[in-house]
């Protein structure tokens, strides 16, 4: 259920061409009773449950994730957004980001619960018949069957939809008979129900199967040994005839790279979400750690080096979390909207991802570097310790560094960032070539220097319009320049993905913080404008380096040198003292002596 | 012996403020003979002995490690540059820096082998008396015997000299009582002889000890579990009224503390070293499993995403190897000066490694920042087998990260970088005023617009004088303002070492291409010229975010308007198409299959 009343219809992709009011985004400060202890559960649930076993699970003790995960279903934290028909809590996506959120800082168990509930249970969710859904989701959604996903193959990671995997109709028409390898099969272990992407005979595309592990024919490797998430189980499997009744073909024939690329949008904004939460608990001990280590006598948060990276982690983690919830609510108002207007729900809900899946390739590629960022720095705040694995962030560290590689490489995100918004533009359902041609225009006029910024963050959101015109200033000329090789140019295309990425990011931390001054007036939210400014700061900085690397990758001469002075006026800032403004930020979290926002 | 003839009397600290000719510096293109056959040694060393047992180093099997040291031992590996009085090689300083980087691709092989002959045999080397040099060199250069250093404690890490281990004389005068507890100590659990630091009495400053493991008295707690290098020992130690002959002092009491730096600046470059050795490895497995893995029907080292990671990591490798044989000659010729000059060989050694110990933080930081660099792209390279402990990424990436940690946290070596510099210019031993007035003057000039750049790298030229620059007129902007307060400034001094860190580096880079044009010609040197380009124009951008953010923080108003022109000026770069330059990179790095340079 949407919790903005003003129902803003802004569509996927549009924010680089339309401006959103901070009264229109959900903030995180904004939870409700009832969300707020859900999120208590499950925070409950780690500390109870998880965090006292993190070494067995790592050790893969006998039977331990399942026995959790029988637990976390007990408590209802698997069901939460599965409709209550279905035996769930039918809570809105948004609710369901939130559980991502504090779930995502309990390691190895953050990843199962993430594959079941996610990839695992969704595409029966949404695109499975009555009878199944009927059948298998109930169990699903209480954790007495847990789920697995296999669509990577030795041969097919990046590019899923080359599968080998083979699937043909039985003799007597009942079965679809299964022949191939998986990899990589989070939940592989102990899975019940797998969904396997397959090809039916020698079809171009995938279909999809809801396969139980009772059918038979299915073998696997040991538990793969890995850098990190050690308690998670990854299996290769293989299927030797696997037997799948023809009812438990998922949607139609051909249909399983749809349903994949669309579980998989999904996916992204919610490993966004646990890469946040995973992301806190490693500034609260990192930061916990800088006051109580001592070195020439004095606690080393006192000193600038470790200020200026405790005041790195909380921002990063502020402008990711403000977009990645801003998105949420877009997903859960596109629901809305598409169901008041009569659409069946499991349809709706798809329907909403895949309108904001920019988003959510954008939330992946930030979440999983944020995380990067915290964790790398909460090594190094700890010193020696850091490498110990006594301590917490030599896990922290190795768990986090899956993050850049499944659900789609952060590469293949990029890629898709900028990919699926040139295509909905050239399909006419994003208005990017009026804006990019306006801007182009903007280049030819004479600049106006005198602008007068009023009022709070009136300078910053010229910032934020300014990072948008060099993004479509500089996608605009390599379409055009470049027409149909662009989609070689990978390096062009992820330079704007970063520029459009960035331009999303900052604007969704500065609208969280504007809609926070409403509520809380602007004194109490010294530290939040401070973040805003920093993460926009960077971002500008940022803007200019990708601009000026894809400009110089496919212009010359007059024209170049004309985007180059677009791009200079783009990115142009008054002075900022940066230094300042992250010492006041650490100052606040290192007092509060964990993440505080 | 020094390889240059042009004896070029620079001294350390001085590449800020000198021209120095590329024909001035070694590269490693030159290596002799002999020194490639040592090389050759190693490497092969590496082969048949370590790499099949990197398993089992890691899982601690019973006395490998000592017998692997044994082996080099034989192999002459661990006493190259052990004069040979005392059964070395008597090699230069750079031919063991050649020793650090090839090993530096055995993992915690290297990193055993470091400690021994770093850390563990040089301070007997270099402040040994004549008895300890003849009792202890000969049997480590051997390996017969193996050594640790004991710095850090508990309490006492970054600030080492504030440990808490005593020694007291004992009532009869020969013997050293020594209590207290060492941690984190490489090669502990193997070592006959411990560098041990402690303090006399009530002593502000450290004395260092030879103990031998058979003085009794030492115990020590079980392996540390660690990230990576799992296979180096690594063991907290206690001192119980260990007795310590007084003729085991080393050097005079209170020295300890100078001996320590003194080592860890040997051990910084040496570091770097190990690092580019390590890789260069990465580099060779990545090319070669990006032409072998197939995705989209083409070798991922067709795509651009892929190839830009090739030619980055090329890049940093190539500069960072330039500058660590350059400093590493200049320590031989400055070596080599002083001895001709009449000083005592071991004195010399620590002399003109003192000398240079900017450089040595410097290529600390930056030699351990390009392997974090590589060996997470090689990762990703790897896509999900770069999380498989079954594939090489996963150690390459767990073993890099302690290298930003110990030898000097990289926070505290750049911290080193500008105290150092700042002290010898107060010393009056490096005239940074004089040229840091000449740029404030030339802010107050016109600037020549219609500079011409003639020749090859005449424009390189002149954007590393103008980064030389811009890190002058930070520097000396932000002493004259803040004075004393400057040392409590770390984010700023941060901003000023990475500047002039990037000059350093940079120019290295220059003149080792400079220096092989001359031997190979410019179209043989293409890609050197390419990588050139390609660092300088990063370096650019980097110098102009630091020197921003630094001006920004301490300067206001006209002065910080005056300065961010200065800035601007210095910064100021050609148009250069980046993309096109790390595309021809990447393409002969994937040609040649490994990296070839
Ligand atoms: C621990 C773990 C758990 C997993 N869990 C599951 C699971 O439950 N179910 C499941 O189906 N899969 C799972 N995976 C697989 C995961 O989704 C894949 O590893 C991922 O999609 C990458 O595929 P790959 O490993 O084949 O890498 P590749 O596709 O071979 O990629 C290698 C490199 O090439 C790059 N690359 C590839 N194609 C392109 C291109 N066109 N342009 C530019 N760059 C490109 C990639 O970005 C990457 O850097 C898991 C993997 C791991 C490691
Ligand atoms: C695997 C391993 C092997 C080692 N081998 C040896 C060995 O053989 N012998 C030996 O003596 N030691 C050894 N060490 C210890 C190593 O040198 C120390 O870990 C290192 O010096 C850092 O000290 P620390 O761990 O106490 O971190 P701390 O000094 O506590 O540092 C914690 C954080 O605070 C920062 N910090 C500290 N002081 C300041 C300051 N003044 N300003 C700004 N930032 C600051 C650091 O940069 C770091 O980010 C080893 C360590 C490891 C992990």
């Amino acid at each position: 259920m949407s919790q903005i009343s003003n129902l803003n219809k802004i569509k996927g992709g549009e924010f680089l061409i339309k401006e959103t009011e901070a009264a229109d985004i959900f903030i995180p400060e904004q939870w409700d009773e009832e969300q707020l202890m859900i999120a208590k559960t499950c925070a409950d649930f780690l500390e109870a449950e998880v965090y006292p076993k993190l070494d067995a699970l790592d050790n893969h003790e006998e039977g331990l994730m399942e026995s959790l995960m029988d637990k976390a279903g007990e408590l209802g934290i698997l069901g939460v957004s599965v409709p209550e028909e279905y035996g769930g809590f039918g809570k809105s996506f948004n609710t369901s980001m939130l559980v991502a959120e504090v779930i995502g800082a309990g390691h190895s168990f953050a990843v199962a619960m993430s594959a079941h509930t996610g990839i695992g249970t969704l595409p029966i969710l949404y695109y499975g018949n009555a009878e199944q859904k009927a059948k298998y989701v109930p169990k699903l959604a209480t954790g007495e069957w847990k789920a697995a996903y296999c669509l990577t193959e030795p041969n097919s990671g990046s590019d899923a939809n080359s599968g080998k995997t083979k699937a043909v109709l039985s003799p007597d028409g009942k079965h679809y008979v299964i022949n191939g390898q998986k990899m990589w099969i989070t939940n592989g272990g102990f899975a019940d129900i797998f969904i396997v992407f397959a090809k039916i005979d020698d079809d171009e595309n995938l279909s999809a199967f809801i396969v139980e592990r009772g059918f038979g024919g299915i073998t696997m490797n040991p538990e793969e040994h890995k850098m990190g998430i050690k308690g998670s189980s990854t299996r290769q499997i293989f299927f030797n005839d696997c037997h799948v009744p023809v009812e438990n073909l998922l949607s139609e024939r051909g249909n399983g790279f749809k349903i994949a690329v669309n579980i998989l949008n999904i996916g992204r904004i919610k490993l966004a979400g646990a890469a946040i939460g995973a992301s806190k608990a490693v500034v609260d001990k990192a930061v916990n750690y800088s006051n109580e280590r001592i070195q020439f006598k004095l606690p080393i948060s006192k000193f600038g080096a470790i200020r200026y990276k405790i005041a790195e982690m909380a921002t990063k983690i502020y402008a990711v979390e403000s977009a990645m919830y801003r998105a949420g609510q877009n997903i859960d108002d596109a629901y809305d909207a598409l169901v008041a207007d009569g659409m069946e729900p499991g349809k709706a809900k798809l329907k909403s991802t895949e309108q904001f899946a920019v988003e959510c390739a954008i939330l992946k590629v930030y979440g999983s570097e944020a995380l990067d960022y915290v964790t790398d720095e909460g090594v190094q705040i700890y010193g020696g310790m850091g490498f110990s694995a006594e301590a917490p962030m030599d896990r922290a560290y190795r768990d986090s560094r899956i993050n850049r590689i499944f659900e789609g490489t952060n590469e293949i995100n990029r890629l898709l960032t900028v990919d699926m918004m040139l295509k909905r533009a050239m399909k006419g359902e994003l208005n990017l070539m009026g804006p990019a041609q306006a801007v182009a225009q903007e280049l030819m006029s004479i600049p106006d220097f005198n602008q007068e910024d009023e009022g709070l963050f009136a300078y910053e959101k010229r910032l934020i319009k300014n990072i948008k015109k060099a993004t479509l200033m500089a996608a605009g000329a390599a379409v055009q320049k470049l027409m149909m090789t662009l989609g070689k140019e990978q390096e062009i295309l992820m330079n704007i993905a970063d520029m459009a990425s960035l331009a999303y990011v900052a604007e969704s931390a500065l609208l969280r913080t504007e809609k926070l001054i409403g509520i809380r007036g602007e004194e109490a939210c010294a530290t939040q404008i401070d973040m805003v400014r920093i993460y926009l700061n960077e971002a500008m900085d940022q803007v200019w380096l990708h601009g000026k690397e894809a400009l110089n990758s496919f212009a010359e001469g007059d024209e170049l040198r004309m985007m180059m002075m677009g791009l200079k006026r783009f990115t142009k800032t008054e002075p900022f003292n940066v230094k300042d403004a992250r010492q006041r930020v650490a100052k606040v979290v290192i007092e509060k002596n964990k993440y505080p926002f």
